[in-house]
């Protein structure tokens, strides 16, 4: 499908109110996961969600001043980290920033045209790969017979199941897909595991504040701050690099959340490292250790300082 | 669907050698980039392969001395970490060890019903989500007009193509599903990115030696080895925790060349660190900066020593 430029959707953000919806991207389509947690983070009459093909996508749109922020995944607690999010930041988008984080528990629904749809009927269960794999034991237990197919997302499972109305035909996705698309919940809560979690971040252009993310609610003031940086050198393939590296941090008493290593240009073996620290890169102690890293690095680049969620 | 025991395939093995064949685990069904890697690097007479449903069954099974060795995917340069196989070496396999690895160059192909189906009559392409996010160039640029539709696995789309003999229909996969299914290959390389690449790793009890990896060809004995291990702590949320146990390995000058953390009992915020390193665990120094980590850790398993690829 050839990209097309994204425009916000039609009767979102609709409202009489006197300041204009801001256009978010999300991964679409409608009703994804992704869509689930822009529209119950933010005000309905204040945004206008902008459905984007991939993750890139939708911080490219942020980018190229398509829409103002966008709202995208960058870590599961069981697929692990959405790896186009951060190759997206680390080399095409260096005039965005990450200026908030977003936790969700993931909760996955079985779906059906309509409310009288019988378990014992169901023949075929469609969903996105990620989806019916995390709640395989369901699956097992409820519906032994049942096929598993596949579709391109959850919504787009959903909206298949809300067009042929086919009582042999379930999906696996959100509340917020069966209502978009005609359907019913037959079951709530179906994941294997309780506490399988996403991590969205809120990527915004450079020159934004953590403040003007469109929240529903703003974070307690008394959160505290997070910065996520990515770094890579010259050195990474000596001994010692990394550890000098992360030295820099550590003599501070700065803590890291999270490291993560991926290859650079694409290629396994040149790795490149994404680190979430403790405090803003405004604190003069981050700062600091933050000079001691560019001294050791080729690049360090400052995604974002913003609330922990 | 059920679990059920993998039995080594009909026909695979069925050599008159003296040795008979041995049973390896890889992530069905047949036709499937693992299956590929697996024939690519075995001899035909020498191994049995035994299609599993997930990665974690292949382990399991390598485990349950149901197989005596499992090929799987252990990171891929575009997706990133494969979180099955790393969170069942880990938490579930004690028993087993990394006994060597392998990089394969990721290739994939435009495949349909026979060797006459014309690119101008292809209404619907079915591949594994991620190999067709991986061709999304070709498609675009070849196939504009062509719906893409998922499927559980690259190779159940070209067996699906197989059966249904429609010039309208074709999938992307590797040329052994295009074979096994009785296909044709259409298009060669028609991967975005030409550098591609994932990691497998011999999976065998872990009394195992590299050197019984039923291999076509051995490695080089000039081979350098590698170390890989995952540990975690009690200490994983102060400053500085991880800069001491990095430096365990730098200060004896021990190279790291990959880190990962990933979350512990499904839960973001609480970590385990899949880290290799140059050597082997039975060198002295290796040996030594293990028990200095041991020291600092909850718990540090080697997941094996083995040549570098």
């Amino acid at each position: 499908m050839p990209p097309s430029p994204p425009a916000p959707e039609q009767g979102a953000g609709a409202s009489a109110s006197a300041r204009p919806a801001v256009p978010i991207g999300y991964l679409g389509p409608r009703g994804t996961f992704s869509d689930q947690a822009l529209r119950g983070s933010t005000r309905a009459d204040a945004v206008a969600p902008v459905a984007c093909e991939t993750v890139r996508d939708a911080i490219v749109a942020v980018r190229d001043r398509r829409v103002a922020w966008a709202l995208v995944p960058i870590e599961n607690s069981i697929e692990g980290p959405v790896t186009a999010t951060l190759d997206t930041l680390a080399a095409e988008a260096p005039n965005v920033a990450i200026a908030g984080e977003l936790v969700l528990a993931v909760r996955h629904c079985l779906i059906g045209h309509g409310a009288a749809v019988a378990l014992e009927g169901i023949e075929t269960v469609l969903s996105h790969p990620h989806a019916s794999g995390q709640c395989s034991l369901f699956l097992r237990r409820e519906l032994p017979r049942a096929r598993v197919a596949a579709a391109t997302s959850t919504a787009e499972a959903v909206r298949l199941v809300g067009e042929r109305r086919d009582p042999a035909l379930a999906a696996i996705g959100t509340p917020l897909a069966a209502e978009l698309y005609g359907c019913a919940v037959l079951r709530e809560r179906i994941e294997d595991r309780p506490d399988n979690e996403t991590r969205f971040v809120w990527v915004g252009r450079a020159s934004a504040e953590p403040r003007d993310v469109p929240l529903r609610s703003a974070p307690p003031a008394s959160a505290p701050a997070k910065t996520s940086l990515v770094f890579w050198g010259p050195g990474a393939d000596r001994a010692g690099w990394l550890v000098r590296c992360l030295d820099e941090l550590a003599r501070r008493g700065i803590n890291l959340t999270k490291i993560e290593s991926r290859p650079r240009r694409e290629r396994l073996g040149h790795y490149m490292f994404f680190a979430d620290l403790e405090g803003s890169a405004r604190d003069a102690r981050v700062a600091e250790a933050l000079s001691g890293l560019r001294a050791l690095c080729e690049e360090v680049r400052v995604l974002g300082s913003y609330p922990a969620a």
